[in-house]
């Protein structure tokens, strides 16, 4: 099953993707995370029988998990990318955070805001969480799992490298598009051998395969858990791949008018434009 | 004017503090958070006339906001603490992020998770913001502000080296202690002379003046408002001075039965015990 979080007339609501349509289940629960909270994922076929439904080219995507408690982000996941920052190798995944005001859904515009023109993109493979956990192994992690959906972790890269820590570069306003909807695990499939891909303007800047991460996500979820409860609706982005603009030559920033794609086997296409912040 | 966050009876309200008293401001607004937000604070004064009371010797501290949107903590912000990390001078303030739920309230115990036994302490200021805003001046800065509280940034020291990234070693649970209440500017009066100090079992181990700090409050909020927009009840953790336990010879780790205080002038003292995980 496929679940997307979306506006219609105003009002955010949830529901089930079924072909064409979303079937509203915004009487089952408050929203995705609390669906997801309190277990009526499962329920969601049969409530869709007599819930409404809406054509999903009607509708405004918002991120699918817009009010999570945490996003963790993972860093420095993919070698070609490890390389192309020239970061050393470490035992641990990398790990920074992204305030839920950052984010944005599937066809918004990515904002370049008005402080910086260093606007980058990362294609990533978003893990929210289904089941609350602390000190969970690795041989459990994928029963933790809600689903697999997309993140382009949009960076201002000048922001990034202000410090060592990279939170100010990872939080400006309409950066971190979140979408286009979740995929269950049953529907997604073991993960490996899926095509991980962003485009910009058409032209392919990311190609990686899920099975390249240096730290899966059953690693992943074990080691956030040993320092964080993990909580029902927490987004993690495991990492993008090579090719990102900053360490291109020249770089490839994006700039207002651009058309951003995440693609992954499996999940469907992220879409973002790219416009300046309203002066 | 003082607002604490407490429990009593095992529910969760907040109030005024009056005396040895706190005046339940429940019926007012649901949370402080949401107090700040809808700007009932100013009404408090009169809201309290007719609301219930308890002695605050009878109620539980909770975290002063223990549900913000965001927690936004300012790394090596004195001199003495960036000289002992051996980190060199920077433009902009460091800011690394904090998850709401590693908070912990005023005499209850910051934990030691089993796997680490590098826990260590970190007294510093909290601004706690009243007014949103983005790209915040620094002139216009004091008038974003709720009101001042302390922090203990309980650090797990080996996570937190894991990579160049603080997150882990900063986010386990009930290592952020937050209290033990919000004193409004007004009360607080202009930032500069007060001293901040750090004791273990009473031996002072850190020790100020919030004049001392690299970034001033307006110059951070005017940094952190650059790229994220700032949310009524946010928190800003504005960096320790020097004396962590990590830097000494021998390091000084915090171990169960342990109390850590936290005492700045014209809020008062942060009081915490250590103790060990359950397993």
């Amino acid at each position: 099953m496929k679940f997307m979080t979306f506006a219609v007339g105003g009002t955010a609501s949830w529901g089930l993707v079924d072909g064409a349509d979303v079937v509203d289940l915004g009487g089952l629960a408050t929203d995705l995370k609390t669906a997801i909270a309190t277990g009526r994922l499962a329920a969601a076929a049969t409530a869709a029988a007599g819930a409404p439904r809406h054509p999903i080219a009607s509708v405004t995507f918002l991120p699918v998990v817009p009010n999570p408690d945490k996003i963790l982000c993972v860093g420095l996941n993919y070698e070609m990318h490890r390389k192309e920052t020239g970061r050393t190798e470490v035992e641990n995944p990398t790990i920074f955070a992204r305030y839920a005001n950052s984010q944005t859904g599937h066809l918004a515009d990515i904002v370049r805001p008005k402080v910086s023109s260093d606007l980058d993109y990362e294609g990533e493979l978003v893990v929210v969480i289904g089941k609350a956990g602390r000190y969970i192994s690795r041989a459990d992690a994928y029963a933790h799992v809600a689903g697999y959906s997309l993140y382009n972790d949009g960076s201002i890269r000048d922001f990034q490298r202000h410090t060592h820590q990279f939170i100010p570069g990872k939080n400006f306003p309409d950066t971190g598009a979140f979408g286009p909807w979740l995929v269950t695990p049953d529907e997604f499939g073991a993960l490996g051998p899926q095509r991980l891909q962003t485009r910009v303007n058409g032209a392919v800047v990311q190609d990686a395969l899920l099975e390249q991460m240096i730290f899966d996500v059953p690693r992943i979820i074990e080691y956030c858990s040993s320092f964080t409860r993990l909580e029902p609706g927490d987004v993690i982005a495991t990492g993008t791949p090579g090719g990102v603009g900053a360490k291109r030559t020249p770089p490839l920033w994006l700039k207002p008018g651009d058309t951003v794609e995440v693609e992954c086997d499996g999940i469907g296409i992220l879409r973002n434009g790219i416009r300046d912040e309203a002066l």
